[in-house]
């Protein structure tokens, strides 16, 4: 099929299930909210090397807030609950609380289980702590240096989707990039998605394992390396494509996952310069879902 | 002594030995700089809970590098060279090399200690990688799906500083912030430093340990806090200060960190409605730096 | 009354009728979006001095455009039909159609009033232009250097509202500029409604006329300067309050107008430091819309 | 010649003299630096249509800056002295006296030619402005809502050069545009010269006047757009090239304009898929200024 005059492969993305938390960080202005919440979620690209994977869900506006402020969700990703609960702990204690202004609430009220997050950052305060509530949330106060540092006495935690994806080949790295990074905006305005690789980019689409170092667990998918094309001879690789890009997208379910990737490669086939979209997959064997392109759309 | 019409307290602050590495990171333009370098040094502000502190040091025009392109160098700091080394490893394999366009660059060519981290990664090309030279450096080019990414071989790393710090004193939490952001951006435009806090601040100024829990390595410095000022007996807030900040400076030489924080406390005492400037220590007992204010200045 | 703590006090905002053309620009990526329509509506924040008052509405997602791309609305305004007309022709022709890949489109297709700027800008193309069709819409492709700009036929415009406003009254300037940069950044997310000062916000509220030359059309309100408090007799500053910005909202109605006014300061009584919000008024004598503070909220 | 393997045509861009006043603004962060500025230079592009033109030439640092705050340079161009003056009037006391925090200087102390801006402006004061002085420049505070408004006596203004450029022909159209995003942003961090189009790229680059409509003063070089050139027989688009932008540059001096042009065309030749740089003259007949590529570099 074709989409804006864009070949849709006739594939699918192979997709896993992992652990995810939720939480939606407030702050005084916009400036805040984006600085607490990318520093929350660094260093999560992937936990081949990553602690856990993570990234902006949506900015919120004031109005959907439970404190009338700016806000984001973000979500955590982990493969069982034990280190997801350390990850969110650690992440939201070292990169949110010791950030101007921020206020912590929980994503996923009403998810069986929750985290004690609030309860276990209460003991910061030293004893001065003190309980609150704020649009019928059971929250504590922590004084700080800055003031007072709010947080929902629970964290929320659900079976959730990683590793869709689509592959953006375009005529060139530029135009592959462009429609990569119009997706990925797009996808950072969604509910319940995220985009966990910088950017919300892959550069470095990659195979299980290796076919020259066994030490490896990942490394370069060869048969789709534009630079290779010419030297090897099972690419796939098209003559007229020199740039590829591939968007991986995590969400709190798979309609969520689905949603994000509908709207991404949409928004991808509107530049000039695209030529096909594909998915990566591993023949259907390692994931539990399996998200077909043209389905989707 | 004062400084623009802001009392600047007689004290100092106090400062630990690290080991630290820098990395050069260029991008095909500023957005991807500032995108892979601020995922590489995310979930990185204490090593009480990160698994390193990191940081963006100073974006770099096409001119200053070695490749000109747009650049930023980032600092990685951990307490030993070895696991300097795995955490230099995985934030570049995992956010860097991931991120599009980039290349990676030693940022310390003359160190002594030298990191083979572009050897190891150029594995991820299964055996595609070839050597280059860019401006005298010996860099591996790995190709990918994007095309090709570049690395030098080696990223050196020499004993840095941590816990350079001051305090911002004002009338109120906003005249605090916005005088903490704007020390923050100053820093930001400096070499050979970096605030590991988000943003550059830290909102949470903590003591050692607790008076009140055995378990806790750290927690709030309630003498410092504005809220509890007439709750306890023993604060250390001035009656006409609501608001304080703390930025914190690591960097590569005491120098840099002393350059740092007297541009940003300069910075700081333009902003109307800031009353004092201030830094923490412990009695000089512990950290290997002391760095007076009114020397400083 | 008192909202999230703050004095609303008992009075109006004077709100006067202008013309007004709604234009809908998309471009390749949100930067581009940006900098066309940032372009286009600058220099345009008062007619006293400008050739119009102008701002950007609202950012829209992909799925809001009649192409598939990110946009935004941007309002011209001024006194009369014909030289709003001239404006939208010189605004679009000199800063979007020369931007990269911006395509125009009709903000308000059921207004009566139609400007025919598209078929005028068609000229440009030098007889190269053709005529497409767009979601319903009838448009103009002009080959450029770039490849083909679009621009739809008419472009709508109705009588408008300008010069709906607040002031945010604070402890200090810092408290007062945050709480207006978020009140201004609320509003940027709502419909219909612009802020057509600097960043949405004007630091120098004015009086008509002057008491001392003869030949200003406005001068400094001295009564609402936080320094002159204790110079003049008739001051209007509350002996607590150092710092008053004022937001001024225009919009295609009356009710869009309000909406961005309730919003606005909502969110401002969110920022700590924030003591009391007026509004700007002439007795009622000017002004064809009375907007009551208290009715308001 | 080549550069970084990119074609450099034997041609030369064609510039023009034009009167130039050169503005620095401070304030109290880098966000209102950026506000005041873009809002003062928009509606700026070409004087075909627009008031002037203008634009941001450089952003500068704390220690680069009389009062110690961040800041920029812009710059305003029209063809005599005396719209000159009334358009840096208008734009200063319109855009940047209006805009939260800032504070006006001279950018050309040296000038011959000096406009008494702040004298005018200090009226505002309706009589409560006081004389001051800022790192030896004699200043006026303007008391308004937010606190004062400071701006120096004098804004100098010098024959300038307008119209310097170069074209960027690309494989296709995002190629070409990446590299034109890199090229103005560079520009943009170099001092002397400014990008007056959105963003700083033309998008539109035109002929003198139309083949086919005597009353249009400007109209699409048909020979350069790719989406004719195989319907025209004359095109001057290679059979390769798909997308071109055009950077224009002005500048204080036309030493300021080569720099700029050298660094610009530098960094767009390392965006892939770029095949070309060339520039736009009129045969050498309309301009004062030549300049050559091929000397530039």
């Amino acid at each position: 099929m074709k989409l804006n005059g864009v070949l849709i492969e006739d594939t699918f993305a192979e997709a896993f299930s992992m652990k995810v938390a939720r939480v939606l960080i407030t702050a005084v202005s916009d400036r805040w909210v984006r600085v607490a919440t990318t520093e929350a979620t660094g260093f999560g690209t992937s936990i081949i090397g990553c602690p856990s994977e993570a990234g902006v869900e949506k900015y919120l506006t004031p109005s959907e807030t439970p404190d009338g402020r700016p806000g984001a969700y973000i979500q955590i990703f982990q493969g069982k609950f034990e280190k997801l609960e350390e990850q969110v702990l650690e992440r939201i204690g070292q990169c949110v609380l010791t950030a101007p202004t921020t206020a912590v609430f929980n994503g996923l009220s009403d998810a069986e289980k929750q985290f004690n997050t609030g309860f276990k950052l209460k003991f910061f305060a030293d004893g001065y702590d003190e309980e609150g509530e704020i649009a019928g949330r059971k929250v504590y106060k922590i004084p700080m240096m800055e003031g007072d540092f709010i947080i929902e006495e629970n964290i929320g935690a659900v079976g959730g989707v990683a590793g869709g994806n689509f592959f953006i080949l375009a005529e060139n790295q530029m135009a592959s990039l462009t429609a990569a990074e119009v997706a990925s905006d797009t996808i950072l305005k969604m509910e319940g998605s995220i985009t966990p690789f910088p950017g919300g980019i892959v550069a470095s689409g990659s195979k299980i394992g290796s076919n020259k170092y066994k030490f490896l667990k990942a490394s370069t998918n060869e048969r789709f390396c534009p630079t290779l094309k010419n030297k090897i001879e099972d690419t796939q690789v098209p003559p007229e494509v020199n740039g590829i890009y591939e968007i991986v997208v995590n969400g709190i379910s798979v309609d969520a996952v689905k949603d994000a990737m509908r709207a991404g490669i949409s928004a991808a086939t509107k530049i000039p310069g695209v030529l096909r979209i594909s998915a990566g997959n591993y023949g259907g064997k390692l994931g539990k879902y399996k998200i077909s392109l043209s389905e989707l759309l």
